[in-house]
């Protein structure tokens, strides 16, 4: 029989309460604290925001210790728990999943509490902390080998009318990309263990490479946003600047929708993200490594759409996406 | 007795040639290709052009490729030798060492031909296309962790001839940066193999993060200037524009020039490269993880200086570097 995952202070606690979630050990591992922020201000939102869930995503952790330092001052009602970093095996080791058991937190939710520390951390998260919230931001970035506009996604939900809540919510953020993204490999995400509670969640990303001032502080902008648009706390709501644009947009991507590599070789790309190309236009470059005789092949859009995210900095094997576009969400 | 590495083609063959350096195998795997390219155009200099030393820095291999493109046309004299990749195994993972053995490429020159893989590629690099070179290129990059301006780099060099030699050559590229950098890394690097037989090697640098067009335009632009200032191709050397700023600077750095971090955490740069600080500005913030009560820690300038590179996106230990000053070189 295993131990059962706590909270090391009482989430009803008025004001500020710092403290650890402890995870309990288990045959890998001993115990494992995660340290949890709470401002309780009494009746309103419950909100959960979580960094860390792969540990080569960094923007998440840096916001929610931003969050920490000015929400004492801002917040003006109900009650925020804040979670900088969910998987720390996995941060200390810049590592998407955990080095420990090789597993990826965001594919094995709601985990076991029998099972390997990165299963026992989700079931901790999912018992411990997820009944205590109406919303969860789970603030991601797209790893370092890609580049990603500062977004808000959700996956289609069955339920319409939390498919249409959630999207209302990640619009809130006013974040250069709202998406909803249709993919295959859903199975195990945090998301789908929230929403299957009727939880609105939303799942911040951007990227790529490393952690800029200028990408800090449009990832922040729009937490910050969503924030106000849950009315925990006071303000105006205000698209950052990305790329000079001052707007927002929202668009659906499916698994059609992936441009693949036709060899293996090293991707370059010939177009930003969020730039509009029309059938045929130049992409990317796949370079063949392996022959100097090989072409390079041109990588070209499949009709008119909008570029949602490139891969870069990275060799690919043969048919992996180099490249994501995206069109406008049908509502 | 082990096989002796080879070129499958004959470097004196007037013209464009393709083929492969064949790396003999060992006991930890069979044979490897790497595939080579040489422009023979006769008298004039001979420069070896390198990439893919490390397998996570693929802006070389990309502009290696571009390179081999426009090289036939515009090739005059000499004779160029083109290896895009020095390391597939590394660039296949996308890994700074190679899987295989765990080593660093340019932590084991000359290397080794009874050694494993990595020791072994340095040893058919050493003895089979050195010796054919006078001035060698090698394009890194600076790795998704770290931010660093697009940069033409040596160590010093004690034959104050070679030195100034290479320095002068570093110029030629009029990238944003020409440094002079003096670490205590440097043992077996393949820079120090070639300084000891005397040619002028030059290492280029950039980063960090996604691959992109605008910084695969300097990076190409610059080893462009640097084919004109050696005369293998005519044309007019050009300032590439980096950041609104059209000219280069030549900096040193020392060991004593590196900020590290007081604890564990994620760094949070707050400043830009070639930004110039005063003493005491903020450089960077070092956010604890393992306690939301402990205080971020500010990162401060020592002196005035020039920041060099910013470390960003990773986890880092205590006493680790988290940015590099320096400053002007004193000639």
């Amino acid at each position: 029989m295993s131990e059962a995952p706590y909270l090391t202070f009482d989430l009803d606690t008025p004001g500020v309460s710092r403290g650890h979630l402890v995870i309990p050990g288990g045959t890998d591992r001993g115990e494992l604290s995660l340290p949890v922020f709470s401002l309780n201000k009494g009746e309103g939102p419950r909100l959960l925001v979580t960094g860390g869930n792969h540990g080569n995503e960094l923007e998440g952790p840096i916001v929610a210790r931003r969050l920490i330092k000015w929400l004492p001052e801002a917040q003006t009602c109900g009650r925020v728990i804040v979670l900088p970093v969910l998987n720390p095996l996995a941060v200390e080791a810049w590592s998407r999943n955990t080095p420990l058991d090789g597993l990826n937190l965001n594919r094995i939710f709601p985990g076991r509490a029998d099972g390997s520390v990165t299963e026992r951390i989700a079931d901790a998260v999912s018992r411990v902390l997820l009944p205590m919230a109406d919303t969860v931001f789970d603030l991601h970035s797209f790893g370092p080998t890609w580049d990603f506009p500062p977004a808000a996604t959700t996956h289609p939900i069955a339920d319409p009318d939390l498919m249409a809540r959630t999207v209302r919510m990640a619009e809130a953020f006013k974040l250069p990309l709202t998406l909803v993204w249709q993919h295959n490999d859903t199975a195990g995400m945090f998301d789908i263990t929230a929403q299957n509670q009727g939880k609105v969640f939303v799942c911040t990303e951007f990227g790529g490479g490393t952690v800029g001032a200028d990408n800090l502080a449009i990832y922040e902008a729009g937490v910050r946003n969503a924030f106000i648009a849950l009315g925990l706390i006071e303000g105006k709501a205000e698209y950052p600047t990305f790329r000079q644009q001052k707007s927002g947009q929202t668009l659906e991507t499916r698994p059609s929708d992936e441009l693949k590599s036709p060899a293996p070789g090293i991707f370059e790309p010939r177009c930003s993200v969020l730039d509009e190309v029309k059938q045929g236009d130049l992409v990317g470059i796949l370079h063949p490594m392996d022959s100097l005789s090989a072409e390079s092949i041109d990588i070209r859009a499949p009709e008119t759409s909008i570029v949602l995210a490139v891969a870069s900095g990275a060799h690919v094997e043969a048919d992996k996406v180099v490249a994501l576009v995206a069109r406008p969400l049908k509502k």
